[in-house]
């Protein structure tokens, strides 16, 4: 629902004469997302049908201003269906970061890993259908005993069995979401759905995604420390972080942003 | 945005097959809404453009869950355009309820207020462009002086004026907003645009439409002690307001509601 | 923050002299509940500190209008403690009703559904903790090779395991949740949240608790059908469910809120 | 409700051991408003009494996450009380930006759009009273006739007379409208509204008023041009306007935000 013709069109209600020297879309979308007007962007609305594994469902779902219907257990049985890693995305615990990976796991360690989650997985999940006694077309898989209410039999899945719904959300609150998502802070596998999401809003919204990448995902905040320490550099100043007012973090996060290779 | 098909589409995702029973779409639609099943409806969406009084819009406003676009006097300048209420509408304060409208007041009475109403309004405007100094082509009334800046000049303008905005909503949202706002409690002036809406709506998704007259437009919730009075009625007790429980106008609500010639 | 003083004054300020002929809090309250007066509730808010399995988590998620601070999986490890059902909750699934349960299961039958769940939980858990390679003291387990990064090894534990969090709700919102989740509908584990809630409602703001309590939890909604099958009974007519142009499901409904035994 | 403890105490819970090398409330507090970490600073919840002229409300209102009781005009009478901005405050309208103001009026335009204000505003609020036909006690002015509703007479008045409200918000919530409303682009009117609000966040939560003066107020975002021009000058190179890649109100942004003055 809606294009970036409908962000124009509801910015030049609201606006009126002060869009008409924008004279056309690209540049005016382009303001509207400088100057944080987010009205005009959600009238714009897309829904997404998604199947994810429930630990990030659980993530995703702290996104509050989105519609949801998702697959019930209660009313339904899942599919026998797990997230199970590649190898090269099995990463220790970062040692620098509590919410980071560090380096990916030896041959070893990871076959051990990938065995223990698709044995629990798979075996939890049978037990489910055992507890249900339940046949793929319905009928009982021991006709003498009652199967356990599907509300209940759910709670033995692991948190890497495949859920699903539909995802309905404008344009405003995507962006919010890919903001927060699409970031190298995010964990991988969220990441890689706010990866696929980016390419499909580049597709539906062409000015607005390039809006987008160049004043959100593309810019980079300095606080009000950071900028006195940009300004003393500017002004010919050798700054080091004991000098800079900075933590050890945020002096990193500065010189990474002023990097000729960043983003 | 969507349609009854996208309802039904969404609930089968998330009851799977507790809705194969229910084989047809009205059918599960209406099931859907006497059960309080929001999210399905969430998925449908509809965007209004809308002309409408200030004081009307502050009321519409007071729904938080839409997106708005409103036309803004701090960039443009508003139309010399204005609600005068038709002389049936000009209602004397109710003596019995503090939020209602008395009868009709009388032509001489009407008369006047019409004519405040217009000439105050008419006036405000006027003094609100020679404030601006602008005429409609955007060139200085008089050129030898500056006009007020127009976030300014606005605030002498009558609630009365109209504002105009896009106004979209999902449907489960415009169903809670119209079973406020179509509601007999509602003031006239905006259930006038609610009576309206209610039209777009069944002709966008009839099913729906009709499960929410069916649940909730045509419906009347009993409380505890309405029920008691109730059961005591069907018992081929007399009851009476006094041996009711209740307070008078909850039992001349209840009286209301048992009358055959009830909605 | 806030009690029933804060709505009283709260609908005080909202409609002034409307409200001085309510002599009293009780009766004010009463009056906003019963004209669906919402706003005057959401001047109180409450927070909860609550240990609840993964599962119910989900269902408690849904309902956007509240602030969570959950515990993170991410960052922390989860303590070794699942949701095993006491016996007499072990319910077969209903077999008239998807998303409802039947009779409680068989003494064998329940015996074999608790030591798959204890068994397959507590086994998870154990994985989980073999893959982070740590020890509760944070020492690593094995100080010869990596550990999973927690935001990974997680997705191995049942959705029986416990989590907690913060959540704040404001009462209007509180008591929507309430009348969804307390409701006999709602599944057994989330409605035994649900009722200790009603407990603690009860005692922070007993004046709206029994207004919640007379005009929504112990109220009953008649639809436009049944409310023409209640006038011809109480014209004395004798109406049976072929008769009324009720469905089955909406007459036994219907005979329920009727019998003198209801609530 | 709630304080900086209620803030650290959340992300304690959230992050659990993620938190036990920040060992100080100020320093975590300001860790979570760098990185956004945004459902802490929502357990703390702020209510105000506020009083504002109409203009000002209908902007304040789209902030929509907040709990509102507005004083109604449908049920009571509003004061004889209007803004009328102080001479220094009359400003024209700009004419290099659409919604800003320019110089302020000489004396005797001002006087003139004075008089204008005070005049209008006053006429039109003795017209509802008389329209309303009711003295102050309530009792009517001429007895012989009857008084316009209330919720109609309300439309002559102007949008400068004031109303009150209580207003009912959480921290997280609060920053955004401060971060939007205590900006210089905010009308001047609601931007004296935020930095009372802002004196009063101070008072209630110092270490959370520090960080976000340090990551928000105080910050300046670079965009992805902003940066690239950036770089070439920390690299010795004379960027231009025409060289930047930046138009020319984006180029005085950057140019004003590494002005050693700025802040």
């Amino acid at each position: 629902m809606g294009d970036d013709d409908a962000i124009v069109q509801a910015a030049r209600v609201s606006y009126g004469r002060g869009t008409q020297r924008v004279s056309e879309s690209a540049g005016l979308i382009r303001y509207l997302m400088r100057h944080r007007h987010s009205t005009p962007f959600e009238m714009c609305e897309i829904k997404y049908h998604v199947k994810l594994p429930i630990f990030v469902a659980r993530q995703w779902i702290r996104h509050r201003t989105a519609n949801v219907n998702e697959y019930s257990a209660r009313y339904s049985i899942l599919d026998r269906e797990f997230y199970i890693p590649a190898s090269e995305h099995l990463a220790a615990q970062s040692t620098t970061n509590r919410q980071g990976r560090g380096a990916v796991l030896d041959g070893p360690e990871a076959a051990e890993v990938l065995r223990l989650l698709a044995e629990d997985a798979g075996r939890n999940y049978d037990h489910y259908v055992e507890m249900l006694n339940e046949n793929p077309d319905g009928s009982p898989i021991d006709p003498y005993r009652q199967g356990l209410a599907r509300e209940l039999a759910r709670m033995n899945l692991t948190l890497n069995t495949y859920t699903q719904w539909y995802w309905k959300i404008d344009l405003h609150n995507l962006f919010h979401f890919l903001s927060l998502r699409a970031d190298p802070h995010a964990q991988y596998e969220i990441r890689a759905y706010a990866d696929v999401l980016l390419q499909t809003v580049e597709a539906w919204v062409p000015f607005a995604f390039a809006a987008f990448k160049e004043y959100r995902l593309g810019a980079f905040t300095f606080s009000a420390a950071m900028l006195g320490a940009l300004r003393r550099m500017l002004a010919g100043e050798a700054v080091t972080q004991e000098t800079s007012g900075l933590n050890k973090r945020e002096w990193e996060e500065l010189r990474s942003a002023l990097k000729p290779a960043h983003a």
